[in-house]
């Protein structure tokens, strides 16, 4: 085995988040399915972004919100993703770095633009996407760092990144690397609606290649095709050795071979925005498990995060997770 | 007198803020003054960048800034800045325009980039700012649209502007189009240190062109020289119409003519975020002078769109301030 230098690496969409403020009249008017991520092209993102309230831009990306968790745990992460080389690409690969996380992919020269999610935010704190993948897509085997994967305990690989033939080829390239250098490989499922575009794909990567699978309800019997989450349970179980399903306020799963353990929410004062709840589950999730704690540490890690980063707006902590755990007596290793 | 389509007029630097965290320390090793704003290069702009905590970007400039104000007490604004033709000055001609702002300056092609404005935060809520000031004030006498200027009841012109002369020239020609009109003409002076930078200029300008004369008390003693803020008061008595005076907690002063009222401060619950003010008093102000309040009023929409402002992070309005005005009691005509 490769000396271990990442505690996990991600592979994810490199996306800078435009958030404003909209009524529910504007999504209807707009065509906007509630509350859902939709996928849009470049024409529709600069429709959609002119009729928009005045915005802020932050840097997002499912997977470089666990890493950016992650690293806010004092554990070491990496992250492969395609921006542009433009001004939110720079904004995205400052983000992602000064959060302290290692990020060299190179950016995409003469293509299309640093992806961008457009997110409508209703007064009632539901929040929905239309992202446009621009560049995030345009990632090649190439980008694909063999000797980073190598050097990781666990690779991360973000399911949105199925949307595109070319991105998911260098992500089954990255678990193949994993596989070969003895690590593990973990997958999110990311969007119920992603899983519908490509379930005969996701069953394959979680039969022959997942050792730790991330989902929600909604994404894991949608996986399955079953409405009945006990059913969908059974049926993962046969196949990844972990799995963590976070039921929001439910808390979560968590499965290891066939115990089912349940990890209770970890209470907040006020849910003021959701975005990234499940981001940070898997960002304490991945870090207790690749720093050795118990599968009931671990997961109590992904509940405090997710606590932490919906008791505030955005999608990345805004606080130290490394002296939040110690403040709930789990202590990390150096 | 031209036909009136808008209430204000504003000219300013057109700039992006990028806001993090940081502790003293930071400021310290980056030798950045607390609380300052200072004026940075391209290639400290990319240093000091390179060393700040993970940002978020969102459109700013103390005129533009005022401008959002406006629009959002209904009241009838465009804008005069200039962006470069980047990502960055896309994202601030679409939140003018998506607060209800008319701004159609062509961006700079070739030049510098969009401004930015380095916002790092300490624990103690005070902003330490760093201006690259980029293509703002790249613009000259050809940006400033003379029909636009003599339709607007008041000229809106911030000091901030001073510091490059092709942007002081244009300014002052802003200023000499809407005396022609016989329109009135604002100014802010904007930063104590921009007062000490260009303090003979902005006399004269005070002199020959103000009707309306925005400042803080530090602002104005620096234009006069005195520590004694009732002699500063004297002098602008003697020199301008109109003079508001902001004094933070203490509210405002307004001097019209020889008469001086005083404004008190709007309770606010919880100060979040003091950076604003001054421009959303401004805008309350501007807003009231245009529609025909008096001066009371009109200092009074100052002092609810301040409190608006520094209740929450951020310098552009929330909410409405049309609405608030109106549960004030401040009903302003279509």
């Amino acid at each position: 085995m490769s000396q271990t230098v990442y505690d996990v690496i991600g592979v994810g969409n490199a996306i800078v988040d435009v958030i404003a403020s909209c009524n529910d009249a504007f999504l209807t008017d707009q065509d906007i399915g509630k509350g859902a991520m939709t996928l849009i092209d470049e024409d529709r993102a600069r429709e959609l972004y002119a009729a928009m309230a005045p915005g802020k831009e932050v840097s997002g990306g499912s997977a470089a919100n666990t890493l950016a968790g992650i690293a806010s745990f004092g554990a070491r992460g990496a992250y492969i993703g395609k921006v542009a080389d433009d001004e939110l690409g720079e904004i995205f690969r400052h983000d992602l770095n000064a959060a302290g996380v290692d990020y060299t992919t190179a950016p995409l020269v003469g293509g299309p633009l640093t992806a961008r999610c457009l997110i409508n935010v209703t007064p009632d704190a539901q929040r929905s996407m239309s992202t446009f993948l621009g560049a995030s897509v345009f990632f090649s085997e190439d980008d694909i760092d063999a000797e980073k994967i190598a050097s990781a305990r666990i690779t991360y690989l973000e399911g949105y990144l199925f949307d595109r033939d070319e991105a998911k080829e260098a992500f089954v390239k990255a678990a193949e690397i994993a596989k070969a250098a003895n690590r593990l490989t973990s997958l999110t499922l990311s969007d119920s609606f992603c899983v519908d575009r490509h379930r005969a794909a996701f069953r394959q990567l979680v039969r022959n290649h997942v050792d730790i699978l991330f989902a929600n309800e909604a994404e894991l019997v949608s996986l399955y095709e079953t409405g009945d989450f006990d059913a969908a349970l059974d049926a993962v179980r046969a196949e990844t050795r972990i799995a963590a399903i976070t039921r929001s306020e439910k808390g979560a799963v968590l499965i290891d071979r066939g115990e089912a353990i349940s990890i209770p929410a970890e209470p907040v004062s006020k849910v003021v925005d959701t975005t990234g709840a499940g981001d940070l589950f898997a960002a304490g999730m991945l870090t207790g498990l690749a720093r050795g704690l118990d599968m009931e540490a671990s997961g109590r890690l992904g509940a405090i995060a997710a606590a932490e980063i919906i008791s505030h707006i955005g999608a990345r902590p805004n606080i130290s997770l490394r002296e939040l755990a110690q403040k709930n007596g789990i202590e990390l290793g150096g």
